[in-house]
């Protein structure tokens, strides 16, 4: 074991969130600090969750009929400027390579998202209205060169995704499809991560460089900021009229299809942190939990042998249905493994003593309430799963709890700015120019996280005339 | 479909490889060129057998105890200078970023490998003995700035593999080691590929930059090429010493310890087309093959409707066992549909017509024989799966006959250059030198491929002391 991980959390989550949270990524093993400036290093425990994201959406894609692909890192700067929104937005994050070839006409860049190179494969591949639907997805890294601070899985310079990118005949599949990927990674994070979430469209100056509109899903923490969770982008027909893709229809005509992109990234490890972690660590959801159930035998000098040998016994009986782990190591006291354990989050804890095998009984310990319970040793498989089901609800419950008791709808300028104040998220009609987004960053620090729906009337903020009711929050 | 599959392959396989391996990448869609030079776009049908490698490979490394992990792309250049045989080795192939800090000291390269950076953390994360052995994993993408003539798998400039990383106490662990995971490689190779390979130590010339010795496998192409599938690589202690990476022994005294690094790449994708594809196009192993049959309904006007719903129910059945699609394309013949599951290696093509449906049978059509016979409906399943078994078994036998059969032991220099022209694979015993090694490639376009034991006596080719008995073939 690294030394690193032997100390324990330092602060309190409500107390320094920031180091916090610096202090459970590296000490739980999740991800650490690199030699290159805005980078991380992803570790073994943060990496099986992220193997454990990947594996749930891939089946509800290839489900779907989306295949995998794998497109270039490199792209050519001229296919960057194709669409002129798109380059514009992007190209103060694009990191460029160094010429290494004497006939190079064009710089290349890094993908700091794979549209342009796709798309320019997709008008050679796309022919006819029998290639539509052409549902496509690569898993790959990304490089966006961030001016801001960044911080492990929420912002680096680096990270790993996926992005989907799809082709449609009509421009009303093509909307429907968009809203079906956003409600996929709401599965995701409502399901597999126990993370509720706010889902609309984002106003226009906080939509993709390119997209005709972008919908989100917000996941608000507990300490009331959003955080963006997953984006799916409606692209109409730009980027295919700056690529010149086109199919034949069914009567033989020429036509412009749609297409959408959608993406979500490693940041979702981020948000597991911030939702559920408490003063002692992560609490993980069992059903990302990359480990379920740590077993735990307390060694007393003379019956060392015998509750071996139960919690080995166990362990075997618990491989068949559980991510199981055994941890006897000698050298490390029962207290000091079970905090670590609990640092790391898994949810279950499975303490096996002297006392316990004589009785032919174990304790289990809850990590989100840290509730004990004994259980018959022959209960123990099917309790484990009673409890695990039971700990997923409770943490999705918790998390929406915190959602709702955090929405606040606000109608005067300083209600509105109380409410960002107080850290909660404010809902208010609002005319969602770029100018009033940015006056309202300016003063509170709150951005527009998603459109709830149209309104009418006034903007809370400016006075003018208001378009759409909104939620506002500060934001990771 | 895409216009270009349309066409079906214009050269055979032995009449032009080359060009037979180009016209099968692009038209069976297995990947394409791209716009970036010597990059390659790799398609769903390549990518999914990319995930059966992976899904077979990473399912060996984690029963081993192997934990993935991941690294940043860009490695500072002065990690790369600590290692000076390594950075010599590597330098003319690396690519670099433009600097986009003002205060970054260090240029940055796109990984080629990540030795370096990720020893420069082992050094951090190694403390003691119970850390050892420390085994770590990671599935990313690797550049290396090609001079040579690109070819898709076989190399590109960019390219997906996997890359082991672990640290052992001892240098006889370390060994053992080396040669487990050259024995896993065989392992991927001969029982999901059906590729044998031959397997030894490179010699001094060929070996892996910083390395002490690097094993690897060697494929023997149908055209008498050899082709690296995999290699597994002895560090030594040499990165360990340059980047400070000791731990504390049980008597408290700090030692250094021993690595090696192994990886296999997208190019195992190249072997399986070159190594079993015919002049009909690509033909998969069964157990890589992404899908295993097609069900392909001949249409006669007035029976449509009963071999539709035969067909349908066939493949509901099939869905169970095997990676089926139904082909129920009205627009194309028959004939023109078991042309392209040919062409994209399909191990079993079904066809089922009006008189089937009568006879309550199918036809199985083999892509390895092209034997045809009949099955009745309630056979199928069972029969699929037996002749899917003995494919793959008979596709493993020919290539391993190909192998043997190029095979030759040679004891003068004539012979030898005779067996290279040959296309053969020429055992000699040899010095082994660099400078006696470049004379043969000068002079035959042939490189060793691997030792396979000590040998006394002279250099077949140089005439001076010979070292090793060695194969010798052209190369990919």
């Amino acid at each position: 074991m690294a030394k690193e991980t032997k100390e324990g959390l330092t602060v309190t989550k409500s107390g320094d969130s920031s180091e916090w949270y610096q202090q459970v990524v590296q000490k739980a093993g999740l991800a650490d600090y690199s030699p290159v400036k805005g980078c991380m290093i992803i570790r073994p425990h943060g990496y099986a969750m992220w193997e454990g994201i990947q594996s749930f959406f891939d089946g509800i894609m290839k489900g779907h009929g989306v295949q995998n692909a794998y497109f270039p890192l490199f792209i050519p700067e001229s296919f960057f400027k194709k669409e002129a929104t798109h380059a514009e937005g992007f190209s103060p994050e694009v990191a460029w390579i160094e010429n290494k070839d004497k006939d190079m006409k064009d710089r290349l860049a890094i993908r700091p998202t794979s549209e342009t190179i796709m798309y320019d494969s997709y008008a050679r591949w796309i022919r006819s209205w029998r290639d539509l639907p052409f549902q496509m997805n690569q898993w790959a890294n990304v490089v966006r060169w961030e001016t801001k601070a960044t911080k492990p899985f929420l912002r680096t310079r680096e990270f790993l995704w996926q992005e989907g990118h799809c082709v449609y005949a009509t421009a009303k599949e093509c909307a429907k499809e968009t809203k079906y990927w956003s409600d996929m990674y709401k599965k995701v994070s409502e399901e597999l991560l126990a993370i509720p979430v706010l889902q609309g469209k984002k106003t226009e100056s906080e939509k993709f460089s390119g997209a005709d509109y972008t919908v989100t899903i917000e996941a608000i923490m507990p300490d009331g900021k959003a955080l963006q969770m997953g984006t799916s982008h409606n692209l109409g027909q730009g980027f295919a009229k700056a690529f010149g893709i086109s199919y034949l229809d069914e009567q033989g005509k020429k036509q412009v299809p749609y297409q959408n992109s959608w993406g979500i990234s490693t940041r979702m490890i981020g948000a597991i942190i911030l939702a559920h972690g408490d003063d002692k660590g992560l609490v993980l959801p069992p059903r990302i939990a990359p480990i379920t159930c740590a077993i735990v035998p307390i060694f007393f000098d003379k019956k060392k042998k015998v509750v071996m040998k139960g919690a080995e016994a166990l362990y075997k009986k618990l491989l068949n249905t559980q991510r199981v782990v055994l941890d006897d190591r000698e050298q490390q006291s029962a207290g000091w493994r079970f905090s670590e354990w609990e640092l790391k989050g898994v949810p279950l804890r499975i303490e096996i003593g002297p006392k316990d095998v004589e009785k032919k009984q174990v304790v289990l310990v809850r990590r989100d309430t840290g509730k004990k319970e004994f259980v018959k040793v022959a209960q123990v498989e099917k309790r484990c799963v009673a409890l695990l089901e039971e700990m997923q609800k409770n943490l999705l419950s918790k998390a929406k709890k915190n959602l709702k008791d955090r929405l606040v709808k606000v109608t005067t300028k300083q209600t509105f700015t109380k409410a960002i104040k107080d850290s909660n998220v404010a809902i208010i009609s609002c005319c969602a120019t770029s100018s009033c987004e940015d006056a309202i960053k300016e003063a509170t620090g709150a951005t527009s996280r998603c459109i709830i729906k149209e309104a009418r009337g006034k903007c809370v903020y400016c006075g003018k005339k208001a378009a759409h009711e909104v939620y506002y929050s500060k934001s990771y």
